[in-house]
């Protein structure tokens, strides 16, 4: 497979249609746009520690499967470069505790797993100081992450033959490298203007549809219609959008994909109303050793993602709350799977592993 | 059918279990729980007029179907003692206007509609001030609706059989003349012991479900479980309710049913998942005079509802918003539809025409 390569300069700057990136690498730190305050401070944070990243990824400064799996990827960085100074060729053993604690973050995307072992699987082979190799091979995802991205997006926006597009949550330049996978396969499909309307949920609780897609669209010039997540359904009865398009946060073996809260509901509402479902996610959200979707840990965050609302307590402290902040797809469901290795029609357990043999 | 008649005196005051009632008429005025600022402020505005009451109808200081017919239906008696004041038997001519305003308030319920006619039925028989005569109806209707939901609410629970159920927005006191219509059966089932947990949806973008469902039971008693609309499907999925239950703000006569958005969406969750959707309204929520859903006027509000989040502004400007805030299930979708006149099943054009014919 023959993919254009990324020059060092280009991939963590801004291009036309696609401007925005949600980390990057500057003066010996790993710098995060801080997306809880999106959209309306537009603030970096800097980070040179990796006790640090693992905050910023446990407390959402960062989200998005393939952006903590690159911010944890450049934590390593900043861990090796720690370990160097306090203990020279014995930085391994020191760098043990940091790895533990970016692994420990999350834990439903699998991406930040991945990236770690990718990472650590370098290890092995450095000599003298790890920081230069460690940064250069961070780098190296963060660029190949943009890479595979580009490539879904023209795999992806190969399918859609016109209408609306529903998405939901983020998964877009801010939730990876740049360029995005749900909203990277839009970005391809509108600037080839196959689409004529894309939709949004507002993704309770954290309003990333809200917050994070619109404002991310917008910034390209691509224009983004808002709706309650409770308004997907009338809106696929209607017809208005052919194509439910989401990211994903882990697909196992099967191909089950575990995804913000709310996928689910939209995966049977898209089935109901023959709208078709493509999920976009690269390989490395690819989960060979989780057998099905029941296998993946679902994340459950704080009560209070639910009983504040705008920073006002808006519910009874007495009342209890579930707040699982991902849900399991069955396989079944989707239709179609688009990874940067290639598309995957009404994806199972061969097909997958097909997949993860061919990538 | 016999029904257990209120007295006067016991039907707008707490009683043990139905501690809740959304407005009363005290001082020559109408009282309304200003339902926008629950749970944080319990506070009651008191209105002397009928343009005070549309407005209020119309921002939803009250809201729920039936509860926006018993307000207009006071309405009607701070218009008629207006238009006594200032016309003497001239009144007729002279509340023409303030019915129009109490009428336009809002689109969706049928039961504001239903309550003025019923209210202006008596028109023609009344003699000299109708002050006395429209307060005493407009008391008598207040009543009978919290007798309609006490029956509705044994009839509903008989239906069900163990489990959880999952309630969406507030069909509850807060939304009638008390007791409520789904939550009147959720009362009555929990009461019974026949029902081992209650789930509420939190209801975007207004938040009835997380404000105002959870408050009400929990001021009667009844634990609640509060979650994000989108986590329903997973809570379906695993079993953990057997019943959905909501109200309606009208039924057309061939049963389909307008109600809270993401109604319709819990619909089709229900039946994916093998779950039951019960709509629970008193008779006066049936329009025989509107053929199916597709003519039933749906509310837009205002883009602010998601623009804004507990009074900050979360989203850009320049995002499109669509905001239905109803939607439409159709009959097919309703396992069972409870009213004070009885239970149908499976509902359909003739059995709506039963039921109407009955009540």
């Amino acid at each position: 497979m023959s993919r254009p390569a990324l020059t060092s300069i280009e991939f963590d700057r801004a291009l036309p249609g696609d401007s925005v990136r949600p980390l990057r690498w500057r003066n010996d730190a790993l710098e995060l746009l801080d997306q809880r305050r999106l959209p309306g401070d537009v603030k970096w944070v800097a980070l040179d520690s990796a006790p640090a990243v693992a905050e910023a990824i446990h407390a959402m400064v960062v989200r998005g499967a393939p952006a903590i799996g690159i911010a944890a990827a450049y934590g390593v960085v900043l861990a090796a470069a720690r370990a160097w100074t306090l203990a020279g060729e014995e930085w391994r053993r020191v760098i043990a505790a940091d790895l533990d604690r970016l692994r420990g973050a999350r834990p439903t995307a699998v991406n930040l797993a991945w990236a770690l072992d990718h990472m650590e699987a370098l290890f092995p082979g450095l000599q003298g100081n790890p920081g230069p190799s460690l940064l250069a091979a961070a780098r190296a995802l963060h660029a190949a992450d943009i890479d595979g991205n580009r490539r879904m997006g023209q795999l992806g926006a190969d399918l859609i033959e016109g209408g609306g597009v529903l998405t939901h949550c983020n998964a877009g330049s801010l939730a990876t490298g740049g360029y995005g996978t749900a909203l990277g396969v839009i970005r391809a499909a509108w600037s080839r203007q196959c689409i004529d309307a894309v939709y949004a949920c507002e993704t309770r609780p954290w309003l990333q549809g809200a917050r994070l897609t619109t404002w991310e669209l917008l910034q390209d010039g691509i224009p983004v219609t808002l709706l309650a997540d409770s308004a997907a359904a009338p809106l696929l009865r209607a017809g208005r959008a052919r194509w439910v398009i989401v990211g994903a946060d882990r697909i196992a073996a099967n191909g089950d994909v575990a995804n913000k809260i709310g996928t689910y509901g939209l995966a049977v509402q898209a089935r109901h109303h023959g709208a078709r479902l493509m999920v976009v996610a690269p390989i490395s959200s690819l989960d060979r050793h989780t057998d099905c979707g029941a296998n993946i840990p679902i994340e459950q965050r704080s009560a209070d993602e639910l009983r504040r609302s705008g920073g006002e307590i808006m519910i009874p402290a007495e009342a209890a709350i579930w707040n699982p902040v991902f849900d399991i797809t069955p396989a079944e469901l989707v239709d179609v799977l688009v990874t940067e290795a290639g598309v995957l029609h009404s994806p199972d357990r061969a097909g997958i592993s097909r997949l993860l043999k061919g990538a």
